[in-house]
């Protein structure tokens, strides 16, 4: 029998799920709203719903995408930022009563699935080791080694936004002081420009989502101050980008994520701090490239996720 | 046949090997002088003549351990600080050449040795992936994932030292600064204790090599300068250490080399550190361990990189 993987990306707005054959070749796609800000139950409500919408394809194994942290050793959501009201929540346990069937589920985090899709179907494509990197709300992280997911011990393997780059910089979500996150990402942004005087004011009354992209239209019209925010951002993007590759000597690492629109007012900068900090022969070759996948790359990955989970075909 | 493993690590001083049989039993070992402070060429003879010392025993890979950055994919030594007149060395040709057999030879890092003896005969026994930091005269590391020894797309990774602790800091024998060797290493402790007027005075007139031991002795005597310079020491190996879990989610890492002689010194600081920057899945069940092996953990290593290198007996 040709076996079919069915994957999903849980998102804070919509669930989106693809199928592909054992080929990789996509049979089918759906999507349907997630409700996460409705809190975790309502999502596992629409989430049980969704897949058996997929009932009649015959599905061999599911993978799933989820936007947080993932315990694999005991099946809980440590924390999902935007899932409202989840702390460890046993999503395993749930998600099986929910769907009431035997077939197979696997489930990582959102960025190593789109680390995944990535590598496989995107620009990570020919690589043997790769890390993305998806610059969004933080900053995620997903670790391909000789083709395989690495995903740690217990599956908390990529937490690459928690790098520190300022042991006395500012202080992040997370209780430390100076994880990149805290520099390289879009709270990050938005952080940066309410403290700075004359880019706060130029801003002030811009919806606080769209503060990346009007900075970023700032430094295109050579708003000197807006320029300068891009400058460090790439800057610090390099420093994270330099420390996973002179520990990993991988020597291809993507860059995605909504942030990665404003690529060509950071990217320089990136590229010559990596240049000056990665040792010589990690540099080697590398090759730092902007993901082509957008949203895909998530969905695409879980599918991997589903069929490298149950292995090679019997 | 029975396979036996010839494992050589190239110090400074000495060629130190030991000869493993299949299930990790030592069967013999020999010592020699490297004199590798003479240059390549001398260390190349003596190597050669070491290695030729165990042809009556039938040995079926050799795995060697060299003090400095070896590129697996042409054969290079990169640089090696303790080799005199040592760039870009071909010293996998020259080493064919030398011993002239057919014998396969596999070749490692030190650092990366050290890490796998640890892992298989010392500290990290029983644990399925780890980190080895060794604290020598620089920060060294190796990476062991899912029991194997990763070593990077061309032989690079496990460059831990170069880990940018501080972007701005202290410049580094890389040409980059705020790498974390610069802090946590010998090299760093005689910079910084040479920096420090009350210390300077102290300890002017101590012979260089013998500055960090008497660091500790200092702070073990309770002088108050000693002990903050080892507790800034034990923060930034936290640092270091907090941002290779946060990536891999390994759960054991091991410390070891020179410097972790003043264990008591650094450790508790270390400790905090690491509690306060590993994100809370990553940061479960790890545990940070003194390394137990001493010098022999690259030895014995390098016997298990001839026997991984060689695979499975068929």
């Amino acid at each position: 029998m040709k076996r079919k993987f069915l994957g999903i990306d849980i998102g804070g707005t919509n669930l989106r799920g693809k199928i592909i054959s054992e080929k990789g070749d996509v049979l089918g796609e759906g999507k349907t709203r997630s409700d996460a800000h409705m809190g975790i139950s309502r999502l596992m409500e629409n989430l049980a719903g969704f897949i058996k919408g997929f009932a009649g394809e015959e599905i061999s194994a599911i993978g799933i995408g989820i936007p947080g942290v993932f315990d694999r050793r005991n099946g809980t959501l440590v924390q999902a930022p935007n899932i409202a009201n989840t702390k460890n929540f046993p999503f395993a346990a749930a998600l099986s009563d929910g769907i009431g069937t035997a077939t197979p589920v696997f489930i990582e985090n959102d960025a190593s699935c789109a680390a995944l899709g990535e590598y496989l179907a995107g620009a990570g494509r020919g690589s043997d080791s790769m890390v993305m990197i998806t610059l969004g709300t933080g900053f995620g992280g997903g670790i391909i080694l000789d083709g395989r997911l690495w995903s740690g011990e217990d599956g908390f393997a990529g937490e690459v936004g928690h790098i520190t780059i300022d042991p006395s910089g500012s202080l992040c979500s997370c209780g430390a002081r100076g994880c990149i996150e805290t520099y390289v990402s879009q709270v990050a942004i938005k952080r940066i420009v309410r403290e700075h005087t004359e880019l706060g004011k130029k801003l002030a009354g811009t919806e606080e989502s769209a503060i990346p992209e009007r900075l970023a239209e700032l430094a295109r019209e050579k708003d000197r101050a807006a320029i300068s925010i891009w400058n460090d951002f790439g800057t610090n993007l390099g420093v994270g980008i330099s420390i996973l590759v002179n520990i990993l000597d991988v020597k291809t690492v993507v860059v995605g994520g909504g942030l990665s629109g404003a690529w060509e007012l950071f990217i320089g900068k990136t590229l010559e701090e990596t240049e000056r900090r990665c040792l010589g022969g990690a540099a080697r070759g590398l090759r730092i490239k902007r993901a082509v996948l957008g949203d895909d790359s998530g969905v695409l990955g879980a599918c991997y996720v589903a069929k490298s989970g149950l292995g090679e075909s019997s």
